[in-house]
């Protein structure tokens, strides 16, 4: 495989919205193929948890995931929000294969242990468990392959995951196959110096400007573990991560990158 | 591809009991490859419509599928049922992958014409639009397909499919690639000549003798449209067609066969 594989994440943001999820997968079908969707699940999961009468609990940003939430999840994100995705890239033209991690084994991950909270029936990915010959099977027969952050344990238990880090997890194996670059898109058009500002890009994030962004407070919050996740991913064979807002995924010199530090 | 491709289909009322589900996957993680699975939905669909307040509404057995009902059928049979499938697959170290039609493209189906009846959003399969190559991909990499009966047109619309005749077309598209035998498990031994007495299986089935089952009332009801369904099978490739019961799959010489006339 000689071109760059491109892993793009899309927040529940994107999913949330018809119109928004429309327009992106439009711009998705037109990325220059090799090519891997990642998706997170929206709140529909957490609509239909209430008209089950089921609460949902969030601690750190993270769904408390009990064996009966852990059914919504699989039903929305494995069902609902992963097929409506492959018919709607189907009708784009754009042959893909929505999975889990049960699926073809492709992705393990082991319950979360339950100190210091007990997330339930959460799991985190083993790394090195991620299976590139699948993904490199699907990519050599131009089927793109559609993630949902659902995986299993190997054991026979489902395990709801993060869908940042099955996007990290998916592109350091990809890594293995050819140089890949992880865009994760989301709501702003990248990193900014100024919250308040869209124009206040920052267009690159090393290991030493990192320290003096999270030093004046210029990244800070839920922005510095999607960073962290970003290094990490580089750290593992990864060329560029891209952080960028999900309505310019083909707009080119958009988003901030992250690179290694020797480049 | 030199063995036998066996598609194995069973019923909702396995799905639906937790301990037969979980002895007939041990018996099909055992049956020897190349093999396929297809699963109907079982009632957790129409408890989950129940518990949302959405109407359940069947005409002659089939599910009457609006907007709603189809987002429902596609969360219970893509997502939870084929799921719970997959990972206890994996866990009994058969290696499988979960499809719907849209994924990889592999089943097509058209919107069935609101006259007579107006099912809503359930499809009729496209006999020709079966991927064997994506099949053959698959098994050719030892990965068992297990296949749920939802489907899509191919314009961006999910369809709900009869399970029943998803496994048809897929043993159809399987015996261009090799030597293929359809086999529907469900809940007795076999056709019976008598349907109170479990011995009376009748052990085979020829369009001579059929004819005479009929007149004579022995096959009626239900059991007319599976064995034309079976015949169709045998017409379009398929070697034979198996009826037998899910608690039985490895026992040998168990079951009604549907064989070719020629036979």
């Amino acid at each position: 495989m000689r071109r760059t594989i491109k892993v793009v994440k899309i927040g529940g943001n994107v999913v949330n919205d018809p119109e928004a999820l429309k327009m992106f997968l439009s711009d998705f079908a037109r990325l220059e193929k090799p090519k891997i969707l990642v998706h997170g699940g929206g709140c529909e999961a957490t609509r239909l948890s209430a008209a089950l009468g089921i609460e949902t609990c969030m601690i750190d940003g993270r769904r408390v995931t009990d064996r009966e939430t852990l059914d919504v999840v699989t039903m929305v994100y494995a069902g609902l929000v992963n097929k409506r995705i492959v018919s709607q890239l189907q009708a784009l033209g754009c042959d893909c294969i929505g999975l889990t991690g049960a699926d073809a084994d492709v992705i393990r991950a082991v319950r979360r242990p339950a100190q210091p909270v007990d997330f339930g029936y959460v799991g985190d990915i083993l790394a090195d468990s991620v299976s590139e010959s699948v993904i490199a099977m699907l990519l050599k027969s131009d089927i793109v392959p559609v993630f949902c952050a659902i995986t299993h344990d190997g054991h026979g238990q489902l395990l709801n995951c993060n869908a940042d880090t099955v996007a990290q997890a998916v592109a350091c194996a990809a890594s293995r196959i050819t140089a890949t670059d992880l865009i994760y898109c989301f709501e702003k058009p990248g990193v900014l110096a100024d919250p308040a500002d869209d124009s206040s890009v920052i267009p690159e994030i090393t290991p030493a400007n990192y320290l003096q962004l999270k030093e004046c407070g210029a990244v800070s919050g839920g922005m510095i573990p999607k960073i962290d996740n970003a290094f990490a991913a580089i750290a593992n064979g990864v060329r560029h991560v891209i952080i960028k807002s999900a309505s310019s995924l083909l707009a080119p010199m958009s988003g901030t990158t992250i690179r290694k530090p020797s480049e």
